[in-house]
């Protein structure tokens, strides 16, 4: 695919460029040789990605430089937004209309907005007006996909994953991915999860009752994105809320996923036993409105299902999933978003939302893992799987939690087999409960295990998990930690294209090209300043050594000796020969019981400089 | 057993509680519940553990304290040394002797030696005469667990573990573990590495030619003993490098692991060619005397081996795997350490110093992973495991490097095949290249993997891999994450009382108990500074929320409200009876292949508070 380098229509600065964004003035050096540029599929669609410039091998051979999806966002102006670019796609389908949508409400904002609701008179981009299906219409990607319509969407889908748009679309019309894209959130770049796929992963960022800002949250979901965030909840529980998330989806080039119970608790005072459906439907029909493209919604959190809980380590540890229980058991009736859900399908089919299938019941704890509980709920989220599929409206469900390694896989695979493959998305899971302040580690080894037998979407965990909100630090490592999860997993599947990157670090590594090795790292900011903590000099980026042995003596070029030496196409051919027949040898011997000798090969003859 | 708190006799002071050990005046708050106490066996053996006390439960129940294993080092005077408390065991074998030693030659501290060699002067401490065997005797472990001798270290390790002694004693016999405990280092707790057992963890120290001295070697050595290091490898290369380890090991309460040809390679002025079987064979005596427990021995790079390198990625990156090959090359002859193996086990037998079967051929890159010089040098590894066993020697196998997460199974899988049970010993595996900065993270994903199916210890990787060498912080960080991956790995292996404290910590997490929480965490001083950094006032620490959700709604709070509704005998029993009922009728509703549909149940009356 051809690529070229243009300036970015879509954001009005370059954010990985941007010394400021970065904390550091020292970020331009890691990151010069990064660039945006677009890969064009020839029919209008064209992705971002970050090209990154590698200087040439010793021997003075090219290196072809890397490519890798990224955002086109961030760095839009934080009150005005990003530029609407899928708002054609939209239109043109002509499945939609506009209509002034749902009155605005002071309590939106929650309890205090009366006396700090100023926040919304600061934004200064465009007020969008709603849109929705036209009546008797759905206009979700599922629904297209199912009638063997190629989306835009898909098209973009295909060019970002590199495969092709046939299977998306049959992905996308079997339930087995998702593209979340609300018609209200035009900003996002589309994106496709499903085991298929490569394995994406989210960020969660918003405000609480206790602490941050709007401005915070933005620069938080700004800071996610650059970092490789695929997908970003905005869970904010505290004041400002309505207007926190707008500024979020705005500036969003990520679909934005939410927690609508959060919002509706708000709306009552934070007392669960006075929450209702109507309260509820209004706040999501708010949130659709405003572009939100994936809802966790814990329907499968039955009345019944709630003492199954009563016994274990720590109860029931999601929140959304302890405010349906305290619902259900303060009005001993069932669940309303497991009565109402037919009418959310509605509702979410009118946007194309996506359910995101709540595990309200997840374990809190090790001990607590693949428990009755956690089983239960998963069958009632493969009974609403069915649902919403009916619905054409597109489905994730969301799995655990804490659960020791070897019952990982137990999780994804039940769940397969009972969702009929829709997304799976986890949170970790973390494998052990006994590291506080290193839980995107504990969980991050739980999520590889989860993603590569077919987890869909990881959400990440940062280590301020059960002690604090996070920082901007703590959301970038929490990233670049579940970046490292998703990609081993990518390898693992042997995802095509998985292994380039690897490849192409491994090889700048074996070459000694430092600056390679950083620009093609996860982290380049990090991995520069750790190496210059050794060795800060200049000259030691190109030097033909590193701080673990010094100058005096490597390895690498021991191995450079034994390439120029035994490297070639004919010797290599002499040795896989010789090697067969002392492998054939050597295993006759074991399967005889005997004693493993080799005998001694001739190694071809070595050259002058040799003894 | 019985644990009684008493001063502890093998260290100075206690590292622990000190404050200045910690680099932070803040870290007595954190672990002011931890206290050094004492299991014995009512027989002399006593072990030393931390007891961490635990406060009530909010309903007034004491909750029992618990006791982890730790050494009663570190907190030795750098200059003075442990007590040598394992002298008198060793000397009532009566089947050693004291003799004068090889000379010591200045030499031994690097060709700088003669500039700077003054280190050495400022020891304080004994300086112990050098022991061996007596003639025709074994002095190992194993030979005394073969003839069925139990020992006091295999009684140390079987209360340390808790387990029979006799599992310890047949699984060493059986060769499928090892007590690396040289007669020469009587200052070090027995430990036992072996799959039936506790998965360890080694931390890697040392200086290089660019950076580090004495002191700070010996700095890091306690820090990373004090936060849970199993063994600690000295792979000095710089100057000072007897003395260096001289100071190591007089106050290492672990086993200490060297690589013998990195000095050998310093007394040749760093040139591998220049090696002879007569300098390593001089170099490992030396290090015999001084007291390593255990070294890694690249005797499995054979020269026809060298050549399968050649097209790899990354060639050779075992420096000491390159030494080796680098030097078969330049004399076209055989490795010295192959052709002189035997002589190495008379040796080894002689003070009870354990192999560790370098791979020096192990892949340095995911693309070079389970390849063709990879396992030909396993295969060599496991010969040489049958023949040091002949001498009765301890025998450990090193194992890679880089894996793609879905390759690491086989390698443990095969190696304990090949090996006959031999423990393996991993570094890592990292399951991608892409993350330097991060490869504490990459490689202990891999670790707990391989961990899972066998491998009995784990070195650690730290932040700084590939970049530089690791300082206080990194030494640590990569500590910590290392535990995190074998301990996951022993409740995956559901080894006994392994969840103890997954589950201490979770009941503490529910019961808002702050303090246990971080005090029951790998790292109570980074638990307890994330939680202040959100809320830092002393009362939170108490308080019955947290900044997650705020104190209006707490999930925690709703789970205890199920607990007190449906927590008893007799609700959970009938509970259990309609569960049970319910999971039959959908299990049938599925086979028959029909839509889930579970009859709802009545749920037991609530109390009068409730609608």
């Amino acid at each position: 695919m051809p690529a070229k380098e243009v300036s970015n229509p879509l954001s009005t600065s370059n954010a990985q460029q941007s010394p400021a964004q970065n904390g550091s003035a020292d970020v331009t050096q890691s990151l010069k040789s990064h660039s945006l540029a677009y890969i064009e599929d020839g029919a209008g669609i064209r992705v971002p990605v970050t090209e990154i410039a590698l200087e040439p091998s010793p021997n003075g051979e090219a290196n072809a430089p890397l490519r890798v999806y990224r955002t086109a966002g961030p760095g839009s102006d934080p009150v005005v937004g990003l530029e609407p670019f899928r708002a054609a796609w939209i239109e043109e389908r002509g499945d939609t209309e506009t209509y002034s949508g749902r009155e605005r409400n002071l309590l939106d904002d929650g309890k205090s907005a009366l006396r700090r609701g100023a926040a919304s008179a600061e934004w200064k981009g465009a007020r969008p007006v709603p849109r929705r299906a036209v009546e008797g219409k759905t206009v979700t990607q599922m629904h297209y996909a199912k009638q063997g319509i190629i989306t835009p969407e898909m098209r973009f889908v295909a060019l970002r994953e590199n495969c092709d748009v046939e299977l998306v679309r049959s992905e996308v019309a079997a339930g087995r991915a998702i593209i979340p894209n609300n018609i209200n959130h035009p900003e996002s770049e589309p994106m496709i999860i499903g085991k298929a796929f490569l394995v994406k992963i989210n960020a969660n960022i918003g405000n609480s009752a206790v602490t941050s800002s709007i401005a915070e949250e933005v620069d938080k979901l700004q800071w996610a994105t650059q970092w490789g965030a695929d997908t970003v909840m905005d869970l904010s529980t505290g004041d400002d809320i309505h207007t926190t998330r707008e500024w979020i989806i705005r500036n969003s080039p990520v679909p934005i996923g939410t927690v609508p119970i959060y919002q509706a608790l708000e709306k009552v005072n934070g007392e669960a036993n006075k929450l209702t459906w109507e309260i509820f439907r209004d706040t999501v029909i708010e949130q659709c409105e405003q572009g939100v493209d994936y809802m966790t919604i814990h329907a499968g959190v039955l009345l019944r299902y709630v003492p199954l809980t009563a016994n274990r380590v720590t109860g029931i540890v999601s929140r959304g999933g302890s405010i349906m229980a305290g619902w259900c058991l303060a009005h001993h009736e069932e669940n309303f978003l497991y009565t109402h859900f037919d009418e959310l399908c509605e509702i979410f089919a009118k946007y194309d939302v996506a359910f995101s299938l709540g595990d309200g019941l997840r374990p809190g704890a090790t001990a607590d893992a693949n428990d009755a509980a956690q089983f239960a709920e998963l069958d009632t989220l493969a009974e609403l799987t069915q649902r919403a599929w009916e619905y054409g409206v597109q489905v994730m469900v969301e799995g655990p939690g804490h659960i020791p390694f070897h019952l990982v896989r137990e999780n994804v695979e039940r769940q397969q087999e009972l969702c009929k493959g829709a997304p799976f998305y986890t949170l970790g899971p973390l494998v052990t409960d006994v590291a506080p302040g290193y839980d995107h580690i504990t969980s991050a080894i739980g999520a590889t295990e989860i993603a590569r037998y077919g987890t869909a979407m990881l959400c990440y965990v940062t280590p301020k998990e059960h002690l604090g909100l996070p920082n901007k630090d703590d959301v970038k490592t929490g990233v670049i930690t579940y970046k490292i999860a998703a990609h081993a997993a990518d390898l693992a599947k042997g995802h095509p294209g998985a292994n380039e990157r690897d490849d192409a670090l491994s090889k700048a590594r074996f070459e000694f090209r430092w600056r390679d090795q950083f620009a093609l790292s996860l982290d380049p900011v990090t991995a520069e300043s750790f190496h210059d903590e050794t060795l800060p000099a200049e000259p030691a980026k190109t030097a033909h050594f590193c701080s673990m042995c010094g100058p005096k003596f490597c390895s690498m070029r021991i191995s450079q000796d034994i390439r120029n030496e035994y490297g070639s196409a004919d010797s290599q051919a002499a040795i896989a020969e010789m090697y067969a027949g002392m492998r054939e040898k050597s295993e006759e011997f074991l399967a005889a019981g005997g004693k493993v000798y080799l005998p001694e090969l001739t190694v071809p003859e070595t050259s002058g400089s040799r003894g």
